[in-house]
């Protein structure tokens, strides 16, 4: 194989992306030097947050660059191995350009086992999403047997995730979705203790009040706004907010209003904080293991849409936006 | 000594207090039992933060019962020692009752002394503003050598307290007050690298942005409000944020409203945390030798006003209201 097909950001996004903004080229395949690998692309995840790095406004993480490749987390397989620690045959993960073929360092990739998991697990429930959750959970939020745990946004990808390890951790979990249906799911697939129905719901203060009686310990917050505001109200001595996502302001044009939270900080000695999954990158390979662990144990469930097809990543891309995803959305290249 | 003079909560204030809400007494003085101390009040603490306890509305401490003594941080000497740690002629301070004679437990009370620094400054410098000040700082502000550390209500006795404390750990410094004179005492005689006046600058955003051209790393917030809302355009990528008053907001009716915090604190995987001072008790003792040796070195100053007898402690607290006080108010008995 000499060439390979590649995808690159053909220009930035006004509003939502659209099939204009990327664009398909090829390549000659270099070969692989000293600490690199051979890399055959098997799955590649598409994710909302790749949007952001389609603009250049200043970010957490740097924009891509018009006429070079897309980047995402991929899975893929060695072809060739000029690292010690990588074989061929051996499944990697990591951040990779969208290509069929490339070569990247081995020190970047992360092995792992299709004995353990379904490769394309680690990018969501072992991946991105899965780390999100536990790692949230537990280095910011802290959380201790018998606590109780609210979870906004807790029918999506992260959010189901956070209330499973919830449960297995020993806590009373509640979940805030939008439907009926998803507070169903949250009870019945994924074993919260107890829903709230954001939509139907006219007094969110009192609704979380009732279904946490002893106050909440650990708010896994992925939304902000009016939930999150209700939320204070019920936050106990020492409790400790997970920031993880603002979905319900990130629209908004001018800078969105809420209640004041340092009066309830101070009242309750409590604490709010923000992260990007990068922040514990140290303690990502121990996530991995703890998730697969679990998964394997069968204490951890999670969905995922698969399309297929190397020439489909752009449009896999654009269909998260229309909603037609059902939990993570990954492409078998 | 068979009597002592007692100053009991007579009523709860409506609004400001006044010398109604108090009443004299006598009691007779009891004997120690084992473990216990003989005490004999020499300097009481007067703090804006009783009137709080004074009303029966729920707050992080117990309000005090009507006919029952005030309490607040005394230091006394021991007449009489049945605890092995103390012997006739110590100094303690603790949380005791407005009384000129009390038997307390030896558990309680902490050994100060008088050769390190003056008596008084154990109920401010070496009380709970210093504590306050300095574990606000340490604990949850996590400061290290080089990083900018900007404080609101910086002319306070704990603001200028936390602003000194930076600089002697390395910090570039900066207060914001709201009096011209103020800015210029907290350059001149607390040290800090740079001052804003929040009533003559029209955008706080930009003047937090000029003096702390690095952005903010931490930010030791007494003040909450528009002050705090401004800072938050200012934070640093893991800044934390210690937030230990919200002064600007305390007296509103409604829920204030600010900018809403959770896309400043994803953005920047930055943290806010409240305390009260009892959340550190442990370190209370460490953190009082800490403090004890910079203002031995000369390293820390402070201003306090004193008043005069016993019979004048509810006229002094109720001075506070009306700012008679320079920095922290004690009264000699």
């Amino acid at each position: 194989m000499k060439e390979t097909k590649k995808i690159l950001l053909n220009s930035r996004p006004e509003g939502k992306p659209d099939n204009s903004n990327f664009k398909f080229d090829t390549e000659n395949i270099p070969e692989p030097k000293d600490g690199e690998l051979l890399l055959k692309s098997v799955y590649v995840s598409v994710d909302p947050y790749l949007r952001g790095r389609m603009s250049d406004a200043p970010s957490y993480i740097p924009p891509f660059e018009v006429n070079k490749p897309i980047k995402s987390l991929v899975v893929a397989e060695v072809l060739e191995s000029k690292h010690d620690n990588f074989k061929k045959g051996d499944h990697v993960s990591g951040m990779l350009d969208w290509k069929e073929v490339q070569v990247a360092k081995g020190e970047d990739m992360m092995k792992v086992d299709k004995e353990k998991a379904p490769l394309s697990a680690y990018l969501g429930i072992l991946g991105m999403t899965g780390l999100t959750a536990y790692l949230g959970l537990t280095e910011i939020g802290k959380p201790k047997e018998g606590e109780t745990l609210l979870v906004s946004g807790a029918a999506g990808a992260v959010g189901s995730t956070v209330g499973q390890i919830g449960k297995i951790l020993g806590l009373r979990v509640v979940g805030i979705a939008g439907t009926d249906e998803k507070v169903e799911m949250l009870k019945k697939e994924f074993g919260f203790d107890e829903g709230i129905n954001y939509n139907t719901t006219e007094n969110m203060r009192e609704a979380i009040k009732k279904t946490c009686p002893d106050g909440v310990d650990v708010y896994f917050d992925n939304v902000g706004g009016d939930i999150s505001d209700a939320v204070l109200f019920n936050i106990n001595k020492f409790s400790r907010t997970v920031v993880c996502g603002a979905i319900s302001i990130y629209n908004e044009t001018s800078i969105p209003q809420s209640n004041s939270v340092q009066p309830f900080l101070i009242k309750k000695s409590s604490l709010m904080q923000g992260f990007v999954i990068s922040d514990f990158a140290d303690k990502h390979p121990q996530g991995v293991q703890q998730l697969a662990k679990w998964l394997l144990e069968g204490k951890l469930t999670y969905t995922e849409t698969v399309e297929e097809g190397f020439d489909n990543i752009p449009q896999a891309f654009l269909d998260l936006f229309e909603g037609k995803n059902k939990g993570k959305m990954v492409v078998k290249v």
